[in-house]
């Protein structure tokens, strides 16, 4: 039996300020910071050990893993860090409050934004602040890997490859791997993993800085799926996640 | 011209306590996570970035580049830890306050146990507490490769292969590099890029969280070496690290 540990980062200031984040690399709030912790202490309290970890480009996620790997006793192990591993771009929504947007454009149009599995958001363009051409973490990307925007299904596309490729001979070769990402990102690897369909993914949300264990067969097929620690608070933070896009 | 900076880590619990540290993964001190906010707080108002960075399997070093890339917005940058960028290994000496070695065995001996390029301090055997072997950071290194004590001409041996097959290729590519180490692993740095012989480098200290910046020619030369910052402040640091082997 295999095992994989995926962990959402913790909480961001626009998480905080309910503001569409996407690929603006905004850091991790004081809550997120503790969230982080306290995932590095559950996983470490429960015996778990990591031998390579994988994370985005993007510091919420890179501070959230430096920090569980801190409390882990784990911060020589490899860290890979991968753009194909960051949160859904979301286009021209970056920077917006999502209760504003739902207000100015309704529930409905903002849950397809947010969950629709192939209606990407409006697209940025090349003028925009945040047009990630004029970022040297993406210099390597050719011009058609650089997203304007995303649906899910477009982050399962750039996903899938690295994790084919990359993460999951590291799992077949028995290694412990822990991925630390974002909501998206984790909910297209998710959606291969557990084969939800396009219509059921709308309905999943993963919290922030909650571990989640998979334990695969050989094949890396899931024989089990759970979230480590309190039920509780995970419910809870289960339901805040898919209340935001609300107006 | 091509630019590489070397940073020795922060000050540490046991570079405050003046014990001999070499494998032993002891944490910086708060001064030392302050060296290291400042090194980067330097580097980045000097206008230096980085492509990449290698440290060591060390979390003294590997704190001190974290704190650097963070406080340079560069925590996305690919970071590579290897063990032959660790401390030289002090052997037995490990643990053990460096001036009440010297009380005992007289600072001529631990000065040559410092210092002398090719005389290593009296071995760890394989029941001691620090015995290398023991620690799954190390697990992939052959019985050969696991030293039980080390001489500077040692630690130049297993870090020299590191620099030409990995580090140096990166440089010559046009990426600019950062190596965070050791007082020990950098003087073998230092000795084969300026040349220094064997007797002259017993006479070399470099001082915690002050960035070292060469200036390479195409064949990787040094046309010119400095510390940032204040020369002061170095020169009181640099006569400090050559002071602690007295009684």
């Amino acid at each position: 039996m295999k095992r994989l540990v995926l962990l959402r980062h913790g909480e961001s200031q626009w998480n905080r300020e309910n503001r569409f984040t996407g690929w603006v690399d905004v850091d991790l709030s004081e809550k997120g910071r503790e969230e982080a912790r306290t995932a590095g202490q559950l996983l470490g309290g429960e015996g778990f050990v990591f031998d390579i970890a994988y994370t985005s480009v993007l510091k919420r996620a890179i501070r959230t893993l430096w920090t569980v790997l801190d409390e882990m006793n784990l911060m020589w192990i490899p860290v890979t860090k991968s753009w194909r591993l960051n949160e859904r771009h979301y286009g021209a929504l970056q920077g917006l409050n999502k209760a504003e947007t739902a207000q100015r454009h309704g529930d409905e149009q903002v849950l397809v934004w947010r969950r629709s599995y192939d209606t990407p958001p409006p697209a940025l363009t090349e003028s925009d602040e945040f047009w990630p051409g004029k970022d040297p973490r993406y210099a390597s990307l050719a011009t058609e890997e650089l997203p304007a925007t995303e649906c899910l299904k477009d982050t399962v596309a750039r996903f899938l490859p690295y994790w084919h490729e990359t993460i999951a001979p590291q799992i077949r070769d028995g290694r412990n791997v822990i991925i630390t990402a974002h909501g998206n990102s984790l909910r297209a690897l998710v959606k291969y993993l557990d084969n939800i369909s396009d219509e059921d993914i709308v309905g999943l949300n993963i919290p922030t800085g909650i571990p989640l264990v998979y334990e695969l067969d050989d094949d890396l097929k899931p024989l089990k799926g759970y979230y480590l620690g309190d039920q509780e608070e995970l419910k809870k933070k289960v339901e805040a996640v898919a209340k935001q896009g609300k107006a």
